[in-house]
C-alpha cells in the first residue's frame, strides 16, 4: 500500500514486476492514468469515458440503487438498464465523487501546532484547530473537498485536495443476480462468479462547476478516463491497483491486537449476528423492513464475516506470536541503543497505558454509542450536537458539524425514510438496553440509568414505549428539528430528543476523555512508529503508512494460491462456473439470458483462448483493504482490466498482520463486464460510450 | 480394466504412457511383478518379501484387526505391532490369501453344456453344473481353489486356479486415527490423508502346503515380491495397478440403469441410514454393540455414500443423456445392417422384458432377503438351507453350501459372537418387519404374513418378543447346528429356526425364478453385448469386459484434476496436511508421535525435494473399483510406489458411465507407509525384511 510519493522508490521493484509505463508516468497523480481514479468516500472508482461515466463495485452503488427501488420497481433485483442517458436517475443527496486535485505536505505546520499546546487535551484541540484552519481555507475555493490525512499515527500531515461533484447518477446497474451473485455465502470467498459493477455518471452545472443535482446539470468532463485493455490478461500478468484503502492496523501494538482478537472482534461480531437474526425473521413477515434495513444488514453480515475470517486468519499465522515476537524485537533493538532509545520506550509504555484507560470501560463505550447514535435516537442526538455545535463560530464546531457537513447530515436526515421502520427501530433499541442492564455497576452510565428508571425487562419496556411516541421518524418533523436551536430541543418533550438532552453531558464527557488520550498518543504513537519503522528499515524492508482511507498503490501479478495441502486455487473462473453454481434460487439465481448464452457458448468474441471460455473473476497477490472496493485494475500498460471487490477469506486477517502466501484480492474481469453489458442485460449505448461495441 | 489376455493389444499404449518393461514380462502372470499381486477374496495385495509378507489396506485387513481386538486392547485404535514374528496373530478362520497359479478359457465347454439345455432353467443348471464340475475337478488338486467366471455376460468363460493359504496372520498395522484417518468424514474425497495400509503374513504347513492355522506351520515363500521403488514418484509419472476389481456397470442396459439410479441407490441408501442411525444411537451408551457392529456400520455407511456420490454423478455427466444416446446408436447400428442384426436385437428386447418381471417385486426382494438372511435369522435360514443341500450329492448342492464352502460357513457362524448382540439384532430385526408390513398386497409374502399374524405394531413386537428365545446367539449353539440334519430343524422349537424352516419354501421359489431369468440372460446378455462390442470396435473405441472380480490391469499417470471452476486438486498430499486436519477428535486425532515429527519436519530421508515434504497420499487416472483396494500401485520399472484404497467422490458414477475427466484413484504413497513405519509407529524388523530400513 505505497503512498504516492514513494513512486520514485519502488520503480525498480514496479518494473521488475512487469510495468510497462514509466514511474514518472504513474507518479502524475492527475495525468494519465492515475488521474482518472477517484474517490466516492469510502469506496473508489473511476472515469471510463469523456462525458463524466464512472465504474464502480455494485455494492458502492448499492446504496444509490436501494434508494432508487421500490416494491414495484426493484433495481437491486431487475437491475437499472436506461435507454438514453436523460433516463439516468440521482443516486441520492449524499452521493460524492471526489476527482483529486493536490497533495500537499503539511508535517511541520501541523507538528507546530501540536508543540505550541501545553497539554493532552490542548493538543488534540490544537491540531484540530489546525485542521479545520486548513480545511476551510482550502475549502475557500468552491467546489473543493479537502482532507487532512495523518500518516503513521502524525509522522506525516498531508491535506487533500479534492473537486467534489455533487450531482451523481445511476447510469446502469446488472441484476442484483448478477451484480450480487452468491451474496453473503460467498462474501470473502474463492471461487468467486460475482459481476460486482455499476455505472454513475458525474454532473457539474452549465460553468462546470460542481453543483447540487439539477435537471439543468451537465456530464461533467473528466481531462483524464481509463480505456479498457487491449491486450488479454492472463495467470502471472501485471496488474496495479490505484485506490483509496480504509484502515489497516499493521504497525499496532501487541496489547492493542490482543484486546481486539480477545474482545472486540468476537463481541462485536456476536452483537451483529444477533441483530441481522433480528431484522431477518422480521423481514420475512414485512417485506417493508426487508427493503429498508438490505443495506444495514449487508453491512453488519460484512463486518461479522470479515471478524471471524480474522479471528480464523490470526490463528493460522499465529499473529500473536508474530506481533508479540516482532515488538520484543523492537524493544530490544531499543534498549540497546540507550538513551537514544529511550524516548521510543517511553512512549511505548505511554501508548500500553493509554489502551488499559479505554480497555476499562469498553463494553460500556460500545453499548451506550450504539443504543444512542442509531436509528431515531441517533437522529435526535447528532441533531442536538448540531444544535450546540451552532451556538459556536463555525470554525470551533467539533468536526462533522460545522457548515460544511450540513448537506451531508441533511442529506443522512432526508435519506432515513429509506432506512427505518418504526417497529423494527424499537426492536433494535430493545435489543441494545437488554444488553445495557447487563452491564456491571462500574460501567453503567448514570444519566441512562436514571432515564430507564430500572434494570428490569419491564422498565426497558416502559422506556420503548415512551420513545414510541417519537415524532423523527417523520421527515419533515426531522427536517424541522434539523434548524431549531439548543433551547427548542431542551424544551421539546419528543422523548426521543429528551433522551437525547438527558445523555448529552455523558457523551461530551466520553468525547473529552477520547480526546485526552488522543492528544497523548499525538505525541507517542509517532515517536514510537517512527522507531519501528527505523528498526524495519534497519532489517532492510520497505515500510509504508497504514491505509488512513488516502490514496495507496498496490501492485504485483495475477495468480491463485493453496488454501490447503492437495488444494490450489486457480486465478481465473469462467462463465461456466457461474452456470454450475445455479440453484435457481438466490443468491445463485442467475438470469435466464446468462444461463441461455453460456449454454450455447455465446461468448461475443470476449472469451479468452487459454482458458476457452470468458474469464469472470480473477485473484492477484495485490494488497487492499476496505475503501479499495470499486478500484479500477490497470496491466502494465495501463489499461482498465477489472475492478478490485474482495479479498479472499484467508486475507482479512492481513489488516493486521500480512500474510503474503495467502492474501489476494479478487477482481471482476473487465471481459465479464463487457459481456454482461453486451450479451445478458445489454446497453449498446455506454459499451459504443465505453469504445467497446461489439465488433 | 483390461484383462490380461489383452496385454499383447495394449502394448502400446503402456509403452508410450512410460511404461519401462517389456509388456511380455508383463503378461507373465506368474512371473515377476504380476506374480506378486494376490486376492484376499473383496480385496487385493501383493507379497512384499520372501517371508510371505503381505500388504493391504488397513480397511481391507480391519475385520481381522477387529477379530483381535477387546476393550482392553483395541487393535483398531492403538494399531498391532508385535515384536517378532512369533507374536503375529491369526488374522481369523475365514482370512485367505490367493495366489493365482493358472488362467484357462473354457468359452467352448461352457456354451457346449448351455446348448445342450431345452429351456431357460434348464440353461442355469446346465451352466451351474459345469461350473461345479470344472471346479471339483481343479480342486481335486489339495490347497488350491478354483474359480469360474463369466465376462461380457458369458461373452467368454475362464477358470482361475489359485493356491488358497488359509493360515493369514496380522503381521503389523497403524493405529486408526493413522490408518483410518479421516474416517467416513474423509472417505471418497480429496484432499486426502489417510495411512491405509496393514500387513498380513502368509502360513503353510512344514510341506510348504496350505494348511488351516497351526502354530507349527510356518511362513510362505513366494516365488516374487515386490520391492519398494528406488526412484521418487511425481507429477505425471505412470503408474499402474493389477487388482481384483469387483463390478462394474458400463455394459448395462439404459432401462437397467434407470431403475439403479431411480430406484435401487435411493431406496438401499434411505434403508442404511436408517440403520446407521439406530446402530450409531444404541452404541452411545453400549459400547459393546459400537464395537460389534463397526465392521457393518462401515460397510453401510461406505454403500450409502457411494450410492449418494454415483446419484450426483449421474447428474453431474448427464449418465442417462449418455446412457440412452449409446444404447440408441448400438440398435440404429444394428436396424441398419438389416436381418444380421435381428439375433441382437431380440437379445435386447428379452433382457428389457427380464427387467421389468423383476422390477415388479424389487421392494419385496430386497425387504424380505434383508430380514432373512441377517443376524440370528440369517444363521437359522443359512443353516437349515445347508441341511437341505446335504441331502444330495456334494455336486448337485447350491453354490455356497457344497463341502469346499464348509470352513467359510463355519468361520462365519464362529465370527458371529464378535459382530452380533441380542438387543441391536432385535431393532434391526424391527426395522425390517416395520419396513414389511408397508409392503402393497401384491409383493406380501404369505409364509411371512402367516408367521407374523398381522399387520400392525403388536404382531410386530410379538414376533420380535418370539425371536427373542432364540438360542442361535450362541456359538456353541450355532456349531452344533451346523452340523445337524434336515429332520433336526424342521422339529426345533428354536424360534429363529422355525421363521427359517417357515420361509424357506418361499426362498427357494424366489431363487428358482431368479435362475429362470438368469437362464434367458445367459443367451440373450452375450448376443446383445457381443453386438455392443462390434458397433464400439466399428467407432474405434477399446473394448473391455465390465470387472467381475478377476484379475485387471489398470495403467496411466500421476494426475489432478479440477473439480470445479477455479479450484484444482493437486496430485500429492503431505505430512504437513495431515496435521492441519488435526481436531483431536477422531476421526482426525494423529498419534502425538505424528504430530511431534511433522512439527520438527523429522521427515527421515523420505521427502521428495519436489514437494518439500512426505507425500502422503496421490492421485492418479488409474481405472479402478471396490475389490481394488489393497492392489499395489507399480512404477514405471514395475516397483512398488504405494497402495490404492479409495477413488474419488467424482468418480464413483464412473461405474456405470466412465468419466476420464473426473475419475481419480486415490492411493497411499509407499513413502507415507514407509515413514508411519520409520518414524510413528515404528517397526525396524519389517522395514529390514522389507529391505527399507532407515539409512
Amino acid at each position: 500500500m505505497w503512498v504516492p510519493q514513494q513512486l520514485p522508490e519502488i520503480a525498480g521493484p514496479l518494473q521488475k514486476a512487469g510495468l510497462k509505463l514509466t514511474a514518472e508516468q504513474l507518479a502524475d497523480l492527475t495525468g494519465d492514468p492515475m488521474g482518472a481514479v477517484v474517490a466516492l468516500g469510502g469506496c473508489t472508482a473511476s472515469f471510463v469515458s469523456p462525458q463524466g461515466l464512472v465504474v464502480t463495485n455494485h455494492h458502492c452503488a448499492y446504496g444509490a440503487i436501494q434508494l432508487n427501488s421500490t416494491a414495484e420497481k426493484n433495481l437491486i433485483k431487475d437491475g437499472f438498464n436506461p435507454a438514453t442517458i436523460a433516463d439516468e436517475v440521482s443516486a441520492g443527496p449524499t452521493a460524492r465523487i471526489y476527482v483529486l486535485d493536490d497533495i500537499k505536505d503539511v508535517t511541520s505546520e501541523a507538528r507546530a501546532a501540536i508543540a505550541g499546546a501545553k497539554d493532552a487535551l490542548g493538543r488534540a484541540k490544537a491540531l484540530d484547530a489546525f485542521e479545520k484552519k486548513l480545511v476551510a481555507e482550502c475549502e475557500a475555493e468552491p467546489g473543493f473537498r479537502c482532507r487532512f490525512y495523518s500518516f503513521s499515527g502524525g509522522n506525516t500531515y498531508r491535506l487533500f485536495k479534492n473537486l467534489e461533484i455533487k450531482d451523481v447518477r445511476l447510469a446502469y446497474a446488472p441484476p442484483g443476480s448478477v451484480g450480487k451473485f452468491g451474496g453473503d455465502i460467498d462474501n470473502w470467498m474463492w471461487p468467486r462468479h460475482t459481476g460486482d459493477f455499476s455505472f454513475y455518471r458525474a454532473y457539474v452545472g452549465k460553468d462546470g462547476k460542481p453543483a447540487a443535482f439539477s435537471k439543468d446539470n451537465v456530464p461533467y468532463q473528466p481531462k483524464h478516463w481509463l480505456k479498457f485493455a487491449d491486450q488479454e490478461l492472463g495467470a502471472g500478468d501485471f496488474v496495479m491497483v490505484a485506490g483509496y484503502p480504509g484502515s489497516t492496523n499493521r504497525y499496532a501494538l501487541a496489547s492493542e491486537f490482543d484486546n481486539t482478537a480477545a474482545w472486540t472482534y468476537p463481541t462485536v461480531a456476536r452483537h451483529y449476528e444477533a441483530l441481522i437474526d433480528l431484522v431477518q425473521k422480521a423481514g420475512k413477515s414485512n417485506p417493508d423492513i426487508a427493503v429498508k434495513y438490505a443495506s444495514v444488514m449487508a453491512g453488519w453480515n460484512n463486518t461479522s464475516k470479515n471478524y471471524e475470517g480474522q479471528l480464523e486468519g490470526f490463528k493460522r499465522i499465529d499473529a500473536a506470536g508474530q506481533k508479540h515476537a516482532e515488538e520484543a524485537a523492537v524493544l530490544k533493538w531499543l534498549k540497546g541503543q540507550g538513551s537514544k532509545g529511550k524516548a521510543a520506550l517511553d512512549a511505548h509504555a505511554k501508548l500500553i497505558a493509554l489502551g488499559e484507560q479505554a480497555k476499562a470501560t469498553r463494553d460500556r463505550d460500545l453499548i451506550f454509542r450504539q443504543f444512542s447514535m442509531s436509528g431515531a435516537i441517533g437522529a435526535a442526538t447528532s441533531m442536538y450536537r448540531l444544535s450546540i455545535e451552532n451556538e459556536k463560530p463555525n470554525a470551533e464546531r467539533e468536526s462533522g458539524y460545522q457548515e460544511r457537513d450540513l448537506p451531508t447530515l441533511e442529506g443522512t436526515m432526508k435519506q432515513m425514510e429509506r432506512r427505518y421502520v418504526p417497529a423494527m427501530d424499537r426492536q433494535l433499541q430493545a435489543y441494545w438496553l437488554g444488553e445495557y442492564v447487563k452491564l456491571p455497576a462500574a460501567q453503567r452510565v448514570a444519566a441512562v440509568d436514571t432515564w430507564l428508571g430500572g434494570n428490569d425487562s419491564a422498565a426497558i419496556n416502559r422506556a420503548l414505549d415512551k420513545l414510541a411516541g417519537t415524532q423523527l421518524g417523520n421527515t419533515e418533523e426531522r427536517l424541522k428539528w434539523l434548524k431549531a436551536d439548543r433551547k427548542a430541543f431542551e424544551a421539546s418533550n419528543d422523548p426521543a430528543i429528551q433522551y437525547a438532552v438527558t445523555v448529552m453531558p455523558t457523551l461530551l464527557k466520553l468525547e473529552q476523555e477520547r480526546k485526552v488520550r488522543e492528544g497523548e498518543s499525538l505525541l507517542a504513537r509517532p515517536t514510537y512508529l517512527q522507531a519501528v519503522a527505523d528498526y524495519k528499515k534497519s532489517q532492510g524492508e520497505f515500510v509504508y503508512p497504514d491505509a488512513n482511507l488516502s490514496l495507496r498503490i498496490t501492485f504485483g501479478n495475477v495468480m491463485g494460491y493453496e488454501p490447503k495441502d492437495g488444494v490450489s486455487y486457480t486465478p481465473f473462473t469462467t462463465l461456466e462456473g457461474v452456470v454450475a453454481k445455479e440453484t435457481g434460487a438466490d443468491p445463485f439465481d442467475s438470469p435466464k439470458a446468462l444461463i441461455d448464452a453460456v449454454k450455447a457458448k455465446r461468448y461475443g468474441g470476449l472469451e479468452d483462448k487459454r482458458i476457452g471460455s470468458v474469464p469472470v473473476n480473477y485473484l492477484s497477490d495485490l494488497d487492499i483493504t476496505g475503501g479499495n472496493s470499486g478500484s479500477p485494475v490497470l496491466d502494465a500498460h495501463g489499461k482498465l482490466v477489472g475492478l478490485a471487490f474482495d479479498g479472499n477469506w484467508e486475507s482479512v486477517s492481513s489488516n493486521w498482520v500480512f500474510d503474503p502466501k495467502m492474501t489476494r484480492m479478487i477482481a471482476v474481469d473487465g471481459r465479464y463486464l463487457r459481456w454482461i453489458m453486451q450479451e445478458v442485460y445489454p446497453s449498446p449505448r455506454l459499451l459504443e460510450e465505453l469504445n467497446v461495441s461489439k465488433k
